[in-house]
């Protein structure tokens, strides 16, 4: 159990002014956050950006220079000029945008079936439209079923860049459809597990530096984080979110128990009450 | 009307492991946002990292180095072992961390406040609490009236740090009292309008030359984007929304005039129908 766990670590780029300005408020990566935690990667940073090329181009480098297992990006896939998230990968790359055949492909089904439904006029695709399949050199795109621009996904000195679209329903039928599967291949994984403890009569301040002995002692493999909720009925209110990780899911469950005596006895030597809750 | 608008910039940085597992949505950022684009200030990046010392101070010297009017961070004050945002922004700033004699201040009031309430077990002030009087060399600290652990404002070569934590009430209460009221006073702002015109019968691809045609035309000071919404009784829906910068709110309504004018007549060259619309 001494070992230290590699688990696969992931960037997020989330690309769009509108994520910068208070209109939106960006879920797609909270969800796309939880997706990939459950399936045992550990998301490292998460970054915000305008549709600005030198910029999106450079934040792709700077995170490749960090060579995490994975990078995602969301945004900028679209037909419109502030559309611009693949141009800025392929400059951080080094590679030329090109058109991709399989992916103009993809798009000319895709509206084929919208001019069946609505009208020969949908069905042209237009210079505009086949900016969606001008890729980076080397890509491979991942079909969306929801939507016209496809997903893309780049191998890149050991980094695996994959760039899906903004629109929530797009990117989650891309996620779901294409990149879960893969990363439920990789091979090592993280077992993550969870649980929490629900504190009476001790302050936040007062339990702090027992947290803090029990954290170091455990190194990387367990996570304490209290969360205060004020006083109820003149005691105050904590609750303990306890995280461990280990390669199997019976060493990170043996961890949480471990941990949970050791903050129950702390927190009954503060004179206070500590027991499981659900959550 | 020619002159670039030098709107004063800010870049945000979210710590806290919480919000790169998928537990915690972060509201926080996005209300921040919100706030800071209403007062006529323009964000040009979020980034959110773990609770890990090297990162949060690298990350803090890149902020710096970019050279933002204001950087503002999110979480990170507590009394925890895992809350260390003044840490590493006194690594990153090159200075000491030690007791700043106002925010003790401070925390002893608090305390005493909360004791007449719940007794006088919650009146110590604990080394732990203490911890969240230390502040880098230097700081100002604001005063939080809805939690213990005060905002801190510190001057750094021109730049202007904001720290405040990560709990949402605390975080809004010294915003609200404190940061609002010094953002609200300086001089140089930005007037920012926006409109929506509500488009039926072209697609996002077939506008998209138009539009691009139109910001380039206005550089700066106008963006417009394209939200597609599917088909509504065989006809393609987009909403166009417009915005427009200037330095008073006449020159910017006079921009969203003449934008929504010229892609009213864009969209009607290509048989669609374009109107201004609520939202």
């Amino acid at each position: 159990m001494s070992r230290k766990i590699e688990a696969p670590t992931v960037e997020i780029l989330v690309i769009g002014n509108e994520l910068l300005s208070g209109t939106t408020l960006d879920t797609n990566s909270h969800w796309l956050t939880k997706e990939v935690t459950q399936l045992g990667f550990i998301v490292k940073r998460k970054i915000t950006i305008r549709d600005e090329l030198d910029v999106i181009s450079q934040t792709f480098k700077q995170m490749i220079g960090r060579r995490p297992g994975w990078i995602f990006s969301l945004g900028g896939l679209g037909p419109t000029f502030d559309d611009m998230t693949l141009r800025g990968l392929a400059n951080a790359l080094g590679r030329k945008m090109e058109l991709n055949e399989t992916a103009a492909k993809m798009l000319k089904e895709r509206y084929r079936a919208r001019s069946l439904l609505y009208g020969r006029k949908y069905a042209r695709v237009t210079k505009a439209s086949l900016k969606m399949a001008t890729l980076p050199a080397g890509a491979i795109p991942l079909r969306n079923t929801r939507g016209s621009a496809p997903g893309v996904l780049i191998h890149h000195d050991g980094v695996r860049l994959i760039s899906l679209p903004g629109v929530p329903r797009e990117m989650k039928a891309i996620f779901r459809e294409q990149v879960r599967p893969l990363l439920q291949s990789t091979p090592l994984r993280n077992e993550r597990l969870e649980r929490w403890l629900y504190v009476e009569g001790v302050t936040e301040s007062r339990l702090a530096p027992k947290i803090d002995k029990t954290v170091k002692k455990y190194g990387e493999r367990v996570y304490v984080k209290s969360h205060p909720f004020g006083f109820k009925k003149g005691k105050s209110v904590l609750k303990l979110q306890i995280i461990a990780d280990s390669v199997n899911a019976s060493g990170s469950k043996k961890l949480l128990d471990e941990v949970a005596e050791r903050l129950t006895k702390s927190v009954s030597s503060l004179g206070g009450s500590a027991k499981w809750m659900k959550r």
